[in-house]
């Protein structure tokens, strides 16, 4: 296999993932003289703020994810391939893909991050992480398909493992999740499930800190609290989660809580690759960059978003919060970057992070939001916070599609993808995934040299 | 486990799959004096004749299927469990699940048809099969993935195998799905993959007989035959296949295509169950039944639709086709007969089929319709077809995703739903799949003896 992309007379830049950095990027270089390569291990862009909705049931999959030939039909010089990144030969200017070697003139990483289980093997194997759409989806199968054994299973304690639900981790993805699932059981379950007793079923957020929602203001901590006991969930602090045993969470202080709906949305860490290690990684293994997001001692390698730590910028010593409006910032800032440096000029410009604020949902009408001094709660938040990503999901029919369940789910009270599905794999192509994920690390330079 | 439904004084009768005739029945029982009870393997109804454009990337699974616990909402004395039938114990009255026994007063098997692979292993192992919502899912996934990957493969030849579509069966599915490929070449292919050559794409349809849509007229037949060749697609007739090899498909006479997208949507039959056998079966394994849809010898099973086959119906000597209208109708007639057995009048009303025409879409403004003496084919079919299913499919949301997702399609030539995307199965799932699988028959019923 190859990646097969013609070389022209114009330069080359690379992109690893398109999340909202990746794609940002790629878009920014559009009237650029740079061939733009992307490269992602799915077909589609997913918008990561709303993927707590597929996995509570509100939005079908396909509403939230677009894929990416769409995106980027009649763009000129422009290359998507699917496939992952496996290593990088900075010295040949040669990244290693699962379906074969591509050579760069710039190469930058965008891959974002994945779910950090910090080296717990048992929590890794039986939680249930939700960064990718795939995952919710897994999620919002396993959540249905728990509540319908617990209708048929053998015993009173099965019973209660199948209906609490563990939500680890109080961040946003926590709270929104949790806000989410309170509203199943309270506005779905009754009348789905009229021979059981909803009041069985018992929602639990876990935080480690002291507060929800770490990242933002004491006043939205307080009122998304305040919103998630008034909705019956079970807010507990100062809770280490140390392993999952016979499906029991295991917590530092001593106590458990049995489950079997284990959700696990309580750290990130960017996937390492060969080639970019050691000490050119800071925590959580963020590739570290300088203050124009290039990696240093490289001229032409770059890491931008989740994958990147940057402690340049003076408001954040101690790098930037991994957020959405991070990853799309610097995108645009190293689109102009880019563009200087094919054109001979090296006088990056440093990038500083312009913070517009960040929101959080709980519930129907229910949210909280910090813009800078202003902070809002309530109502007002909620609408601000339906306005804010509906403006950003790409797509006109995307758009259409979202704010219609989002108003037929408002109206009528009800979830409408409660449906558990699994796509068949043809044998076809499980072989190819089993043949690609065993591609040997530089096979192809081996090969050649 | 146990499927835990309390008695009530009520008779109880026992459906077996929530499709169409199913589904229909458990409805038409509304009012009666009996109690429901219906299993399905999956948690939703899905509507079949829409399943090959969830396949060719129009519609999202989510619009054509329905949970079951949102249909029977509010319903009395209904019960729904996810399970599979494993066994029947007719002397004891009892049918074994995958999550245990349920004794019945009546029991009625609307179970549906699989796929038929005539006792092919290795087209069993290989192809690919569109019965189902998962199928269809994993059909686009592998649709699309072996486009991408035409674009990286190392050599012409599995480019070409790649790029080959095989479609064999050439009833209203294959030529369904033959259209609506064909129409991805045209309108997609090219936008999506401009550096790819879509004259590369060939579509064949392989039909053993030798003629397309067997069971329509033959005017039906020969417009459909003339869409599909002005549509670029290559229709072979007398082509049986006996064999998958080497990425190779083999034809009795002698020639073998190359394709990695192989098709199969050739035949059904239906899946027999233990304690229903022997000479109770007649062919594909359907269910023999007599003019009121009960299994001779018993006074209380029945069978209907495309797992049944009854051969008293004077019209239809040798069984009705094994259409959506038959299993419809034969459910309608059968909530009447068993409101009577319950209320003990066995004057049972045999079925008769009343045959209000059939119809298959080819592509834009193209299909073929026979309503009795009136035959149409074109745009006027085309409308008839879409209205007629838009009016079939369940609930408003899902007839409001469909016609919005037609009518954005039908103006942007484009299919949306792009994506290739697989739920995970959390360990939680998977184990419990397992454990389900594997419940040896009769398990329960041993136990307690």
């Amino acid at each position: 296999m190859s990646v097969n992309i013609n070389r022209t007379d114009q330069k080359r830049v690379v992109i690893v993932g398109g999340g909202l950095g990746g794609l940002r990027l790629a878009n920014q270089l559009k009237d650029s003289n740079l061939q733009v390569v992307l490269i992602d291990k799915n077909n589609y862009h997913q918008f990561p703020p709303l993927i707590y909705q597929v996995a509570s049931a509100g939005l079908a999959p396909s509403s939230i994810s677009f894929p990416f030939r769409q995106i980027f039909r009649k763009r000129k010089n422009f290359y998507f391939r699917m496939a992952e990144a496996r290593a990088v030969f900075p010295d040949k200017k040669i990244l290693q893909t699962s379906i074969g070697k591509i050579d760069y003139d710039y190469l930058v990483f965008a891959a974002g991050a994945t779910t950090n289980f910090f080296g717990n093997k048992n929590v890794e194997e039986w939680a249930i992480p939700m960064r990718t759409l795939s995952e919710a989806m897994g999620l919002r199968n396993a959540l249905l398909s728990n509540l319908e054994r617990a209708l048929t299973c053998a015993t009173e304690e099965e019973r209660q493992e199948l209906l609490n639900v563990v939500i680890v981790g109080g961040g946003a993805t926590g709270v929104e999740i949790a806000g989410a699932i309170s509203e199943m059981k309270r506005y779905v379950i009754p009348y789905d499930y009229p021979d059981m007793d909803a009041s069985h079923m018992h929602i639990y957020l876990l935080e480690a800190g002291d507060r929800l929602l770490a990242g933002m203001s004491q006043e939205a901590s307080e009122k998304a609290l305040k919103y998630l006991r008034e909705m019956g969930v079970d807010v507990q602090f100062g809770k280490m989660v140390t392993d999952y045993r016979d499906y029991h969470i295991i917590i530092k202080d001593g106590t458990s809580i049995a489950t079997r709906t284990f959700l696990w949305v309580s750290g990130i860490r960017a996937q390492p690759i060969t080639g970019i290690e050691g000490d050119k990684l800071g925590r959580g293994f963020r590739i570290l960059v300088d203050g124009c997001n290039r990696v240093p001692g490289y001229d032409n390698i770059f890491a931008i978003g989740d994958q990147c730590l940057m402690t340049a910028d003076p408001a954040y010593p101690k790098g930037h919060p991994q957020l959405a409006q991070v990853a799309i910032q610097q995108a645009t800032q190293l689109a102009e970057n880019l563009k200087k440096l094919s054109q001979g000029n090296a006088d990056l410009k440093p990038f500083h992070y312009n913070d517009l604020g960040s929101m959080a949902t709980v519930g129907r009408n229910k949210a909280v939001a910090d813009l800078g001094k202003v902070r809002t709660q309530g109502f007002m938040a909620w609408m601000l916070w339906l306005i804010v990503h509906l403006r950003s999901i790409l797509g006109v029919r995307n758009k259409l599609m979202v704010m219609l369940s989002w108003a037929w789910q408002y109206f009528s009270y009800n979830v409408s993808i409660r449906t558990i599905v699994y796509a068949t794999k043809p044998k076809m192509i499980r072989e190819r995934i089993k043949r690609e994920q065993t591609t040997h690390l530089g096979e192809d330079l081996m090969q050649e040299e």
